[in-house]
């Protein structure tokens, strides 16, 4: 059997219970086909409480060693705001160049969406191919004067041809293997003018050599309002950084809820670092440790991590079997290990 | 009778239709009690054809003389992404430092939300409070390499604690005269943390003035969820440029689509410039002359002005004239006029 080394950060909240379910998946997903070795990591509040660091070196310097990475959520209340996002999470999307952050947004049935049946007359299956190493995520901002009223603070989002063709071209060829075959540009160039005609001239650029590809721009605005009017109108959206974190947030809430969003931090290279798949929501201290979560995104995220790795049909499976779970789920209450054994027994 | 000096720019698009209909509402809300003087603008797509110009500085110095503006819509195809926008409408808020970019959401009853029945039942009644002159909007960016695969370009967000502190203020004073009286941040202060912080800051400091306001912060990815998951959770919402931007489409778009969403452009101390109000949607040129946009917006927006300009019981009596008409809507189609129309005739 091949063997697969796995290093796993179940993180901060409710991020260990529902990684916990997701390996249970994982395991019962592959069988004997493949052996994962697997590594955990403790990141998070409780290291960064202890010793005060995020990610160490070192830490960093082995899990490189591995072929992928699991990760649960990130964050905690006690921790101030931005230490572990930009110590940890962040420094691990940039530092293994995960250049595309795919969110694929998809209403299984059996799941009640916020959305009104009338706006959902198109379905609602589309992908998100977010930039994850850009844009007003690099860090390079800074303050002065800081504390007085004459305080100054900037945030610099730095785009690049280099950074955008790469995740652009990954987009075209996620859209050209679709039926559809339709690609939207979401960004706001009529404001953003810079970084905004650098995304759009890039889009036609890489268009020539995908004419199959079909081709439409929303400004970011724009693109939040056909999210709730008519979803179904989206097959393939790239765009940057941040207006990629907000977009995939709105397509996780009215897919069902952000319990059900699943997402790879991508370095399609895989022999230049490993990727990185986690659940799109946050740590959620106020339910942590009472069996509350949803495991389901980060059980789809799995299912993207095999896919990554070459299991195609074990990821098959760990959809399908999510998706019977769903449509059998109705408005029974289950904590979160119940539901992670419903869908690993599906499995079996 | 009071005169007001009113100059219009009814811009692009559907921007001269729906502005017809603003200003007949305007005049049977007013009567005779006030006189208007309009002097209207031709300003937009036109003039950069025919001059290359979009706001020629002793055009900005005539608008200045007024007590208050009346905009349509600015944006062409025809035009540059960001011509118009940057040379036109940004100048124009951040010339006249235009502050507070208010923003109302209301679901009035009548209108169909695309949002399912179970998330409305908290209702859904909310007033953004958009920063209107900072931010990523500073046009504070550039581009070397343009046009080569080394191309970078660089979008700066500039944020003072002056300009946090007053329109944060703004939202306090807003939040402290409603029955609920309850303020939310929205930032990004886990990513953007320099500027995010600084908003937290000032929103805490402020808070102390303000003891009766109650306060919570959302990330601005959070904050769309709760936007198609519970809007009813929302009184006034306080916020950076763009992220005002995204988060009153999104509400434009759950209080019943775009074509009802108005909006001020204010700048609170009346003596130093006039306010601008207009409707949050764009030109859209695909409409444009056939009588198909939704004045609705416009005429709001015209109700806010009245009540910025101190007419409070003329605006009362416009937002009650679109209440009634909204209510009696229906699904019958009718023209731009047609709507105007009728909800001047309930002020007659
Ligand atoms: C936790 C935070 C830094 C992160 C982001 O903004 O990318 C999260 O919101 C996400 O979408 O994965
Ligand atoms: C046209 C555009 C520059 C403008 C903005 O981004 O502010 C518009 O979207 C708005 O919300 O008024």
């Amino acid at each position: 059997p091949t063997s697969v080394r796995l290093a796993v950060i179940p993180g901060d909240g409710i991020g260990p219970e529902v990684v916990n379910e997701g390996l249970k998946v994982l395991n019962a997903a592959v069988g004997n086909e493949v052996s994962f070795e697997t590594t955990e990591y403790d990141l998070g509040a409780r290291l960064w409480h202890k010793t005060g660091e995020t990610l160490p070196d070192s830490v960093l310097a082995e899990i490189r060693q591995h072929d992928v990475i699991l990760l649960g959520a990130i964050g905690d209340p006690g921790v101030p705001s931005g230490v572990l996002e930009r110590g940890l999470l962040l420094r691990l999307r940039f530092t293994l160049d995960h250049y595309v952050n795919l969110r694929p947004a998809r209403l299984y049935p059996g799941v009640t969406s916020p959305l009104a049946p009338h706006v959902l007359e198109n379905g609602l299956d589309f992908v998100v191919v977010r930039e994850g190493t850009e844009g007003p995520y690099v860090g390079n901002g800074g303050a002065v004067r800081t504390g007085t009223p004459h305080e100054i603070a900037t945030e610099v989002s730095v785009n690049t041809a280099f950074g955008i063709d790469r995740v652009v071209r990954d987009a075209f060829r996620r859209a050209a293997a679709r039926p559809r075959k339709h690609l939207t540009l979401v960004h706001k160039h009529n404001v953003l003018t810079h970084a905004g005609h650098l995304w759009r001239r890039t889009v036609e650029a890489v268009n020539a050599e995908f004419p199959d590809v079909t081709t439409d721009y929303l400004h970011v605005d724009a693109a939040t309002i056909f999210m709730v009017q008519n979803p179904g109108r989206f097959d393939v959206i790239v765009t940057d950084n941040l207006f990629g974190d907000i977009i995939t947030d709105i397509a996780g809430a009215i897919a069902g809820g952000i319990g059900l969003a699943a997402s790879g931090n991508i370095n399609p290279d895989r022999s230049a670092a490993p990727s990185m798949f986690e659940p799109v929501h946050g740590s959620a201290p106020d339910i942590a440790g009472q069996g509350k979560a949803d495991p389901t995104a980060t059980v789809l995220s799995v299912g993207m991590l095999l896919e990554h790795i070459g299991l195609d049909k074990a990821a098959q499976k760990v959809e399908q079997a999510v998706a019977e779970d769903l449509a059998a789920r109705g408005d029974r209450v289950r904590t979160t290990s119940e539901i992670g054994e419903a869908i690993a027994s599906r499995l079996a």
